[in-house]
């Protein structure tokens, strides 16, 4: 007799511990329903709104033209030797197609080198010097295939043990717990304070510290998303140094996971600041002295939001060289980023320029989704707070509204002891059954004990908007209305 | 004072432990001394010949035009607006940019659906069904970027602690045992016979399984690399039948590496074959009955070579839907594998047709890079064999040659007490620095004990090719003459 091997008892208990709410039953019943939409079935809508994910083409938003443009030469370097495409291109397309090719060995279907191409490698390192005017070594980043996987990587060589521990934000985005479990480490959360728009303090940051030394856990590193997934909430310089001190003093390493500081809808007053710009100012020299630092950015958010081409980077200060041989050596295991991905980022931190024939349009389309984006920021905060039992803080940054919504007793109960499930995950359940709208529930990203929320994106469009609006209002209403007392 | 955390005793021992050595010290001083002839330094070369990675359009192998024109316009899509691109692709490029993007909600740049975008999904399952003769569940699919991250997700779930053993060929490709070692588990290596052309006998495999089970180790899988790399050898179906027989007997779950499926160069007496096919053969229903097979592919190899836009699939027979489920969150985690990745896939499995416009250019193309590369193995192996201390088995599939080389006693003993490195390594460097050809030494892929072998590809183009055979005969008959007795 035959007995499987992967199966409950026989698949290793981290990976069946690691959970990832955004891709969770919510969004898997919202997929079911499509096919049953697109299958003739009856729902009491005729389509499904997706507010679980940030995926802003999936909503329809164009990709920026320069990047495709280029892509597609790059893709298909054929195409330069046919005269015709100096009719269809502008020529800053065609030249930054031909600079890119003579430095991509091979073409974009040959494995680059496993730290990504030296160029792409070195463009990188400029914005980044620009960005923060402190000087970057090449050498401190890596290209990725998005965030996540350098996320992993960081997060697999920290744990040791099960007595490694790392802190995380409490909402967090729900790829840090997953991983923490995955490589046998504990989750520290450390909970924002919603009142005050989700803001970090240092005070909770060393509560769960002093907490987890307790029980012998050491604290390895902490994450800081930034600006904040799910909270939309942007730090200011005090609190960067604050955290900055805190990890210099407890000696941990700070994971800055800053992919969507271009999101910002409140630049005059919350600016994006880099936590690699505040460590390296003149006056931190002495005071945070060898403090590692890994920042992570990525396409797919921003205005470009090409996440489905799936290209990202991560950059060091003060890691040791033999972490780094490490870090090249698993980065070879999977030979390379996508080498298209890795273009793309170079677009992210090189894009056309001012003179540029490309850069009218390039402008006209980035500063139209940023201001898009703005909008609908606003917008949704307001109309959610419109609501009787749902308050939600200000979006300042990213693409995320994590309100709170009042659960009524009866429903909290009926979840808890028939369902046996929480209750905002009937909450959304219900909410996608009745006015298919597709979000995710508070549970999956943390939350006060007693308090539900769930998480939303800003990103439907137009009409859209105003109709995800309408349902959320509408099924709202009805769900209070039928668990009331 | 701050003590950093990624040192050697802060950075998980797992970790540390996982070995790759096809970019480990050879390819990466390889890559310094191409920086260095670049900045114009002195070496006794004006070139490096990279054998060290089946990596063909980084030594010149045109990509296939119809994956490139195709993918052209799916990453740019208002170049289907423009009527000037009529004037410039076939027609069926056109319509299936068309019917691709139909498929491809928001396309290239939005999330697909973890498993992969249903159509594509759909049309590996087709290829499958088609290629065995036996229907293949869409379900049982999974898109990947390449094999390799497939592969290690499944070695995750199987390994649950330091006494579960995967089976793993010697000489394997070392992403097996570098994953393991990542995972915590133990790599149960069985040996190949390397006189019969690196046949694999069960009684190899059965020695290994005995041996383990002796230190409580349990046998958990068997990872069979057919064709094979290093060792270019493909198997027979009555191997393939025993192997199978042999898992079902021994309770292990079977890992077929089929990448370089399309890589054959002797289809009359060694075709390939696929483990899926004689497992579903109906005279195996009962007596392989439940038995748990998943098979990995990929667009890297094949006369496709596409490596670095990282593309691939895995399919799963007789496995549980809790171990789907769990999959599924796995690849989650990371969101989706890159979309233009998924759409080469497609291409792969649903290629041009004949009476297609591009079909002739297709076939040219495909069958010119396949008969090239039958024409450079059978060379390579005849010009390898045709050196004093140099053998070479047959390379019958695949992309490499393996073959053994005698070092004398005195380099042997230099290596060991002088450079404490193994001694095949020694002579890879002396290779590399005296005539600039860039291998990978056998005690990378594991080989008998007091055996030396490299794995070279069988890729450089022509000229290239023989001034690499040229090279590699020097350089052995000076090392032989250096360190004579």
């Amino acid at each position: 007799m035959y007995t499987p091997n992967l199966t409950q008892s026989g698949i290793n208990v981290n990976v069946q511990k690691a959970k990832y709410a955004v891709r969770g039953p919510v969004p898997q019943r919202a997929f079911e329903i499509e096919q049953e939409l697109k299958a003739g079935k009856e729902h009491p809508f005729k389509k499904v709104i997706n507010c679980n994910i940030g995926n802003p083409q999936l909503l329809g938003q164009h990709p920026i033209s320069f990047y495709r443009e280029v892509s597609s030469l790059l893709v298909c370097p054929d195409l330069l030797s046919n005269p015709k495409i100096e009719e269809i291109y502008q020529p800053d397309v065609i030249k930054r197609a031909r600079e890119m090719l003579a430095q991509i060995p091979g073409g974009v279907g040959a494995y680059s080198n496993s730290q990504g191409l030296p160029f792409i490698v070195s463009d990188v390192a400029s914005f980044i010097s620009n960005r923060d005017n402190a000087p970057c070594d090449p050498k401190s980043v890596f290209l990725t295939q998005g965030a996540s996987p350098g996320i992993q990587t960081i997060l697999n060589m920290l744990i040791r043990s099960p007595n490694d521990g790392i802190l995380v934000p409490m909402p967090q985005y729900p790829l840090y717990t997953g991983s923490i479990a995955l490589y046998g480490g504990k989750a520290l959360l450390y909970e924002l304070d919603e009142q005050s728009g989700w803001a970090l303090t240092v005070e909770s940051i060393q509560k769960t510290i002093d907490e987890a030394r307790k029980f012998d856990i050491t604290p390895r590193a902490i994450v800081i998303i930034n600006p904040g997934n799910p909270t939309g909430a942007c730090l200011p310089r005090e609190n960067i140094q604050q955290v900055l001190e805190l990890a210099h003093r407890e000696n941990m390493l700070v994971m800055s996971d800053e992919v969507y500081q271009t999101n910002i809808y409140n630049p005059d007053e919350k600016p994006f600041i880099s936590f690699r710009q505040v460590l390296l100012e003149a006056k931190n020299k002495e005071k945070l002295a060898g403090l590692e630092l890994i920042s992570f950015n990525s396409i797919s958010k921003g205005f470009f939001g090409e996440c489905g081409i799936r290209g990202g980077y991560f950059q060091m200060e003060n890691i040791d060289p033999f972490a780094w041989q490490e870090i090249y050596k698993l980065a070879s295991l999977n030979l390379c980023p996508n080498v298209l991905g890795q273009c793309v980022v170079d677009f992210m931190v090189n894009p056309p320029k001012p003179g540029d024939a490309s850069y009218p349009k390039y402008l006209e389309e980035s500063q139209g989704i940023l201001k898009s984006l703005q909008h609908r920021a606003r917008k949704l905060s307001a109309a959610l707070n419109d609501i009787d039992g749902c308050t939600c803080q200000p979006v300042e940054s990213a693409m995320y509204a994590f309100p709170k919504i009042a659960i009524p007793a009866k429903a909290v109960q009926h979840a808890r002891d028939v369902l046996h499930i929480p209750a905002d995950l009937m909450y959304c359940f219900s909410l996608l059954e009745s006015e298919g709208v597709c979000v995710v529930p508070g549970s999956g990203f943390g939350q006060a004990s007693g308090t539900y929320h769930l998480r939303t994106t800003i990103l439907p469009r137009d009409e859209e908007f105003d109709e995800m609006v309408e349902r959320f209002k509408r099924h709202h209403l009805a769900f209070q209305e039928k668990w009331k007392e």
